[in-house]
């Protein structure tokens, strides 16, 4: 069984669950860290398991341009390559693709573009998304989607979704097929993606085309675009009761400790956000204040603010103890590569800890 | 006893020793890592310490300029600003003040300079590097001593000199003072600097005028600044000596890994150099070749070079032996951060290694 449900809360929609991936088990809900470009900013992946995390996430449109799908043929995946003994997901770079890419065209369904990186011309379109998550041999594939943007106008909206469903078929069909020819290593899982921006109804439609083609698991994508947390959870509260029960739900890109901690509520399973890495990076620690996840249970700091520059307290009680705000305070002032480091640790084991706390409320039915 | 010979080679002068800190023994021959502003480039102390440094170094115009002397006092010293449980040794910044800062001018023993970082107005004297060493609370005092560049001629070589002489006089009776007066926790060490660049009377006189003084051990300096390896051996071969049997002999900022084996075999217990840390920010990876340290026993490579796109070997056979060289390339290629820890990691191992096979063979006269 690909996702058995082990205990659903009594006072919410939260669940508990375990997904079976080719790589191990991993207990729902659970956050994702980022490692886009096959690295999470200064931690090896054998770190980030020591922090709490089972299950990290890569990109495909950025491994595609660099190093390219060879590297990944040559490795016999990403698992090998950056030397990862967790489960990986790998997002298709449909955001990215349209994103950060130049001249980015729709023809068909080739999606036309310049690198970011250098300019070089490229395609990609759901088969070949397909093929080149199969190269980096990754645990759960995502198909190829058209992300839209926040606010947008409903025309723009049922184009994407139109297209989005169209390569989900095409995507699905084309991984069974290379089931069929064994030419897929391990067990690799396939995920759609709900579109459908802010509409009910485009969203009811996305959901009831995508379920009916019977994928492993549903990604509800296109929010934490900028929208509002109240637009967020309405579309939420009617997307998630159209999504099968037995199957995991992922909410991309999202989020803030609160977000993640309503949309467990609301039945959400997996997570992934830059938001404990990249904000590591400007000196943004995330910090428990309380020991349960009620009311305002953490704070921020930056870290740079100078009423910092004395202070001997310890970053946090955990994995940071020994190591003092002051000091943290100092790296970041004078750019010492262990700045990013130390804050990295901090933010990640921050959400993982999140996770693990939220696991044990669902068992406890406290949340 | 501070400093004990524990065996002579057979084959060489070079020795093997004990060199007692305030925090603790130290075996010599020994390399110090480098962590100039507090800090060794995305590694912890401790993670240091794992790869074989016995002890650190640090630096005293950094240190004072940020985060400034106070902050030291409030930690009571370094070790607990930046969590070192090794040894630790302070450069005095003298080398750092004339070649950093600016508008530098002499005036009596006072040097009047602009930070190189804000251009704010600062005065260095003798005594005032003391000062900031005790607040540092390092194992290892250095004096503030005037370095000069390669070639110079013999009036400029001698004014410095003078100048070293005088203001390590002054430091050796300041720190006496303050020991006196109890003003100094730990049992610091004082090291005087050799100066007279590579004029043979003027080394003698430096050394003879130095010696004479009693410090806890005595520096070489003013070499590895862009001089041929042959006038180095040539101003070690009549400089060492002159220094004391049982006192312990520190050659500052050499060098290449073939410099520092002709060094020990000149007599030389300590090092520091900002090669493998600095080397490994562009890529440049010290890699053994031999289980010896007969002729070419190691090679360096650059790891951004093509040619190892596709090199499924592992970066080395120890500490990153589960990552491969196509991996790191791609970590540079990108500019990870992971790149500039893993290139560190790698560089100082081989070099603190390097430093105990040094002594491995110093104790079986086979160096």
């Amino acid at each position: 069984m690909i996702y058995k449900i082990v205990k659903k809360s009594k006072k919410s929609k939260a669940r508990l669950g375990l997904l079976n991936t080719a790589h191990g088990k991993v207990r729902t809900p659970f956050f994702m860290p980022i490692a886009t470009k096959a690295s999470i900013k200064s931690l090896t992946v054998k770190e980030v398991k020591k922090l709490g995390a089972e299950m990290i996430l890569s990109n495909t449109y950025y491994n595609y341009l660099k190093p390219g799908k060879n590297i990944f043929k040559k490795f016999k995946g990403l698992h090998n390559f950056m030397q990862s003994s967790l489960p990986i997901l790998t997002d298709s770079g449909g955001y990215q693709v349209f994103s950060l890419a130049n001249l980015v065209k729709i023809k068909g369904d080739n999606i036309e573009f310049k690198s970011h990186l250098n300019g070089s011309k490229h395609i990609l379109n759901p088969k070949k998304v397909i093929d080149i998550q199969v190269a980096l041999n990754s645990d759960i594939i995502m198909v190829l989607d058209e992300c839209v943007g926040l606010p947008i106008d409903k025309d723009n909206a049922l184009l994407a979704l139109k297209r989005t469903t169209r390569w989900a078929k095409i995507s699905l069909d084309y991984k069974n097929k290379l089931n069929k020819e064994n030419k897929i290593i391990n067990k690799q899982l396939i995920f759609a993606i709900i579109q459908g921006a802010n509409y009910k109804d485009l969203r009811l439609r996305s959901s009831k085309e995508l379920v009916n083609m019977n994928f492993d698991g549903y990604a509800i994508g296109g929010l934490a675009v900028g929208e509002s947390n109240d637009i967020m959870y309405k579309v939420l509260d009617y997307t998630i009761p159209t999504l099968p029960e037995n199957k995991p739900r992922y909410l991309m890109g999202v989020g803030y400790p609160e977000n993640i901690i309503e949309a467990v509520k609301k039945g959400i399973d997996m997570f992934d956000c830059v938001i404990p890495t990249r904000e590591a990076r400007h000196g943004k620690l995330y910090l428990k204040i309380k020991n349960n996840l009620n009311g305002n249970f953490y704070k921020t700091i930056n870290i740079n603010n100078s009423k910092f520059k004395n202070d001997k307290s310890s970053i946090n009680n955990t994995s940071l103890k020994d190591y003092s705000k002051a000091y943290l305070h100092h790296l970041f002032k004078i750019n010492e590569p262990l700045s990013l480091r130390l804050a990295t640790i901090n933010n990640l084991e921050f959400y993982l800890t999140l996770m693990k706390d939220i696991r044990k409320d669902i068992k406890d039915n406290r949340l």
